[in-house]
């Protein structure tokens, strides 16, 4: 990154004097994936003519194939309809549908329009598969073989196959109702002595995925099982296309970056150098939502208003009693749903691990109160308020690892996003059963607080 | 996953009543990576079992090869240290070094022991780059080749290299000195004709990691330009090994759950199935640190408290500013902390990062701080309690968002892990000067809030 603030500056000034051949020469020299951050360091009209020079080496497509998708936008802007429906005719098919999804709405219809007819049909087809799924993601240039050609003629495929062959990893074997029935691996046809036929050499049973299985499940598969590419299948166990596993790394880590921003009430196009504008419209309804579940906590509280006018000192721990159920809450929610994310739990096994997570949330709850009560007794000296922390500290964490544990669960099961909208939903729910315990204890030993 | 259950039922079946023949064919028909999730269903003398079923059919050190790590320490407490060493023995160079890693201390000498003089080298030589870096997670073999060899010798050679022809998928072009200069893939390779020489072939200046890059760099590399696989090299360019992307895969996820983990402070090895009493010594500290950083607000509550005892009703919105500070604050470090990981953020433009991230907090603490100064108004009929609560959240997000956005980016800088404790660190500053300010500007106002 550092090095490409440098190359930004360079290419402004080569820009700005109009040395469009020697900025022509640095564009050449650079990799298509490093050209992406370049790009998103300059204004609208450098953009055009950046794009422009692309587009008269033949890079734009490749180039623009590897942005993050959150720049698109930005570029999009800054091309006309025609130059952009030249770039995406280019694209595989799985960055073609990319590429339409990010287009301004108004945008697609025109752009779309300008495609060639057959690439206007493999869009129709895969918009037809529910989004995020495999049907979306999968390209659909492979090499599908009959089991009785032999490794020499299928090499000879592969050099016939020319530019497309630089995306071939695996051969599929193929019946006559090009029902897939083995996977050759091109290391192993390599490995092979000519004559062989793919029929021998291919993996029988191979791995595939259906059409209309969500990327997420398609990643876990190519991951669970090191592959490089899975074959994606219809009902029929006919071959339609295939993922490669730079796309499942993408799915991989879009994924993540949505677990970990789900839980923070976070929406995906809320990066780190998007627009403010942008952020505050995303960020704030969330945060009025937030709003008004801690006014629910505090009319909670103004229940406790007699109470709290004569022991005052309640008011201080109610940080404590906060902090640490929120924080055990987070805790079992996040164990909770990375184990979802990465496959590792079914609803089936939820039981044993809501068990798991409330007994550890007691056993922590158990000694925090303790220390928390002993801590409250020696600063204010009344071992009745260290009672009520002590009593208070076990029930708020007993509910925070309930909690925590079972709404990733419950979402799951309900066919949610298990962490979109949970951390404020726990945090929340611990909280009213924290302070109605601390508060509501603390009524009952109200004389003896009141010494 | 459901699978599995059932077939762990089947063969605790097979094996309680002897059937070993049976179990076997059913081991032998499963995928080595479907095999871990049932082992681990198992109890340690059927572990036992099975491993030497397994190692019967020379399936060992495939299946535990596959397995999550944090399976491994329960299926080694049921093998004996020979049986161990034959399987760690047939292992690649990273594999060998996580097993080795996994094992308990006192076994780790007695095991490494036990193995052949060659892979006790090799593992010596990795145990000198630094942990998590490329030179402990590549495997060392690779085949380099001269630039004048010719696609059809080059060919033979996989040919030649027999088993170990299944992990290549990429050829090394080396100097005489072992520098490499160039890299054919395998697919470009089979596509040319068989008199071409690799010199011609290679993508020059090909993408590589030095040895002692650390692993989440080598995966952001071999995410950012879509490669299969990546060369280490030493100081000099000279090839010492290969990392393939379903290892990268794996850093991967292993990286996102660390931070996920890590901002809600938790354990790398505390997942959803690791025992309870592990879970529990391994948050205990976090929770106890949490529980002081509690304390602290506690006690800076308690130095307002002549103003709390007059007018109690500021006690019920302490949850509202620590409720929205703490949100605030975690929303900045997650999008800060993402972004640091995926290598979108440097410390050289840090700076405009917190502006931005400050912009954001101190528009959404106008907005919330007016919504909340509001219904204060509406619902305890103070006016001036309205205006604490919106000079408190504009002050209190502002905070948030410095911190949030701060921390992390200092952590970095300090060479630190961004999110370890940053979470905490985090919303007890926030909190700190959220109650301060709010107390604070309550007792300003005190004669006018107390009507």
């Amino acid at each position: 990154m550092a090095n490409s603030q440098e190359t930004i500056r360079i290419l402004r000034r080569l820009l700005a004097s109009g040395m469009t051949a020697r900025a022509q020469r640095l564009l050449s020299r650079m990799r298509p994936a490093d050209r992406g951050p370049v790009l998103s360091g300059l204004t609208p009209p450098e953009i055009r003519t950046v794009i422009d020079l692309l587009f008269q080496q033949q890079r734009a497509a490749s180039t623009l194939r590897e942005l993050p998708p959150e720049l698109l936008p930005q570029i999009f802007d800054a091309v006309g309809d025609e130059r952009l429906a030249q770039v995406i005719a280019r694209l595989e098919l799985d960055d073609m549908v990319e590429f339409v999804e990010w287009l301004d709405e108004e945008r697609r219809g025109p752009v779309v329009a300008l495609l060639p007819e057959t690439q206007r049909a493999e869009l129709r087809k895969a918009e037809l598969y529910p989004p995020s799924s495999a049907g979306r993601v999968m390209v659909t240039r492979f090499l599908a073989l009959d089991e009785g050609v032999t490794a020499q003629e299928a090499i000879e495929a592969i050099r016939e196959a020319g530019d497309d062959a630089e995306a071939i990893l695996y051969l599929y074997v193929v019946d006559e109702k090009q029902q897939l029935r083995g996977v050759v691996p091109l290391r192993r046809l390599v490995a092979a002595s000519p004559a062989r036929r793919c029929g021998e050499l291919m993996v029988q049973d191979p791995v595939s995925v259906r059409a209309e299985a969500d990327q997420e499940d398609v990643a876990q598969i190519v991951a669970r099982y090191n592959l490089l590419a899975v074959p994606v299948v219809d009902g029929e166990n006919r071959i339609l296309g295939v993922i490669t596993v730079d796309d499942v790394i993408d799915v991989i880590t879009e994924e993540a970056t949505e677990d970990m921003y789900h839980l923070a009430g976070l929406s995906d196009e809320d990066r780190v150098f998007s627009p403010a504008h942008h952020a505050i419209r995303k960020r704030l309804p969330w945060m009025l939502l937030n709003l008004g579940a801690t006014f629910l906590l505090a009319w909670v509280i103004g229940l406790f208003e007699r109470t709290l006018e004569q022991i005052v000192t309640l008011a201080f721990f109610m940080p404590v009693v906060a902090g640490m159920g929120g924080n055990g809450g987070i805790q079992a929610l996040t164990v909770i749903t990375r184990a979802i994310a990465l496959g590792e739990l079914e609803f089936s096994s939820g039981l044993r691990a809501i068990r798991k997570e409330v007994s550890v949330a007691i056993v922590i709850g158990i000694v925090t109160g303790a220390v928390s009560g002993a801590f409250a007794y020696l600063w204010q000296g009344s071992p009745y308020l260290g009672v009520v922390l002590f009593a208070t500290m076990i029930i708020t964490m007993a509910i925070a690892g309930i909690m925590g544990a079972a709404v990733p669960l419950i979402l799951k099961a309900l066919g949610q996003d298990p962490a979109v909208g949970s951390g404020v939903f726990v945090t929340t729910i611990t909280d009213l059963f924290g302070f109605s315990a601390f508060l509501g204890i603390g009524t009952l030993l109200f004389d003896r607080l009141l010494i």
